[in-house]
């Protein structure tokens, strides 16, 4: 099993080779399988979105979770503005913690950043840090400053609370269960194929769209904690390197495998004006920071039911299946034929 | 006030600029008034060792701090093994919770890592993370692994949890508190000159107990613990930036000033083996990881008749002063002359 990063010339536009995600999967299982700790206190470590601990006598559990956003793996700066990419990098932390149904409730910083980064960029990445994870509830508390010699790199650690000690992790789905996502699928990778290709051609209004969805996504937080409440849920996460990426992580956790029908899925179909296939940006885009959860055949009339008409849309895409590992695309057209989805989101559309 | 990083082509040594650990200080300051975040649950917030948080219905309160090591600013992978690399990252990061009085519990770490790095040294550095964690009772329950251009960075956010809710804070020192530190300083210091300056002569012994300090140093955490429990104890921090940048940062916190006897300070004298002059490292060296606390004049025969034998010792090094951000150091010698210290730790031994 390959594990350390390794450069794969064809796939990279720049000169900074980025990580296979397979890589850091399989990383995860062997520290997993290395160091399991069993330890009081800690209700879930190593694997899922967020490790969840249960503080001596606290009424809730809490989470936390750790990302990190390297420039020119995953922005650049040109391309932003340094409050939304404060923004940003709190809402894709905070997306783990609606993955699990978490509250937000505080997170750390750390940043190391080039000598030519000036004091006012500093400033507006903290207003656009603070300012999006306030709206979410979350509050800054801590962090680190350092230099970096050439590239801006942003490490977050966000804590979240439990509700009435409900939480969702990825494993629990059960052949048979239906596949939900919340909003659609392949806007935010719509837009980094505009900031990668600034001549193309589509119209502004979805232009705009599909770049806030990139440079300003918003977490699914309030979604993902009702779905925790509701308690129709039997599993849940957050999609961030594309459902190809994301939805065999799901499967493994259960240990089954899935089916997804393509007529079904949400697209963004206005990246089929600038020639790009809204399909293929829905399958292994990425960045979406959509929740991907399962439902029980029997709960499914409950939850579309009493589903907030407020949030974002859920749809269903499919439906688990007992073949563990296997995910199977359902196509278009008369003859449904299946094929096997291959895993290629986050590296084939990151860069 | 200065706060972006700014080179200073005079103090550097390598083509990455450092920040300067006053830039830190600023922000810190002025995140700290930007966002004066009061809400429920947090304690304490941005500006000392770490925050403090009290989870609804908990025990204790718990404490949260990040700490990140970026190579060719903290580290060269050139002069440490992995698993060295690995137990210093996380001590470093357990230091802040001890400087609290903390038991530290659990961690996440983020990594951002160059494509050339093999498997084999991530396996090893997590092993040094992992088994310097657990000798501290603290468990690895997450993080993220991401790809760098060029050098490896290392973020670390750690958990602990307070006994019977006793925390110290840099604040809370009085006009006449008498200054401590536990162990010794420059120790690190010098282990870093001698890795600099590899031609550099010195007896054996004394080489690798200070290459030892600079490259796998301890955190006081149990010292750290039986200082807050003790309730005879004003204010601590730890020492990471030398004791000439650390302590007017513990005077800032409680508006004080100090005065430091030199000929009290519990150098590392073997360093004079090897031309380096002891105090100078002691005074601005940085790294030791030792805790600097204040003590009421009045509770002096207590602490220094219950401080457990087999705890690295104290030392009483001066006094807390009423001249709030006078930090004066008084000489050896019959004329006893005051001076002020110069503040230059960090990046003064750093580079």
């Amino acid at each position: 099993v390959p594990m350390a990063p390794k450069p794969n010339a064809k796939q990279r536009t720049t000169d900074s080779a980025a990580m296979q995600p397979a890589d850091e999967d399989s990383l995860i299982q062997l520290l997993k399988h290395r160091y399991p700790f069993k330890c009081a206190q800690l209700k879930a470590g190593i694997g899922d979105d967020a490790a969840v601990i249960r503080p001596k006598g606290a009424a809730e559990f809490w989470l936390i979770t750790a990302d990190m956003l390297v420039e020119s793996v995953d922005f650049h700066r040109g391309w932003t503005l340094p409050r939304q990419l404060g923004r940003k990098s709190i809402a894709v932390n905070l997306s783990d913690l609606a993955a699990m149904g978490a509250r937000p409730r505080f997170f750390t910083v750390s940043l190391a950043v080039p000598s030519d980064i000036p004091q006012r960029w500093l400033l507006d990445f903290h207003d656009g840090l603070t300012e999006k994870g306030k709206a979410f509830g979350a509050f800054l508390i801590g962090g680190d400053l350092s230099s970096a010699e050439k590239h801006i790199m942003i490490s977050i650690t966000a804590l979240g609370e439990s509700q009435n000690r409900k939480v969702l992790y990825r494993s629990g789905g059960k052949p048979g269960d239906l596949i939900y996502v919340t909003g659609s699928l392949g806007r935010s990778a719509a837009g980094l194929k505009l900031l990668q290709d600034p001549d193309s051609e589509g119209r502004i209004s979805f232009r705009k769209q599909a770049l806030l969805a990139h440079l300003d996504p918003d977490p699914r937080c309030d979604e993902g904690l009702w779905l925790a409440q509701s308690g129709l849920v039997s599993c849940m996460m957050d999609l961030s390197d594309g459902l190809s990426m994301d939805l065999p992580r799901l499967c493994a956790a259960s240990g089954i495998g899935a089916e997804i029908h393509v007529q079904s899925l949400p697209v963004f179909p206005e990246a089929a004006t600038w020639n790009l296939d809204p399909v293929e940006l829905a399958l292994h885009g990425g960045e979406d920071y959509e929740l991907l959860f399962a439902v029980p055949r029997s709960k499914r009339r409950r939850l579309e039911r009493n589903y907030p008409a407020a949030f974002p849309r859920i749809t269903c895409i499919g439906e688990m299946i007992p073949d563990a590992g296997k995910i199977l695309l359902v196509g278009k057209g008369p003859d449904q034929r299946r094929r096997l989805l291959p895993r290629r989101g986050w590296d084939h559309f990151k860069k």
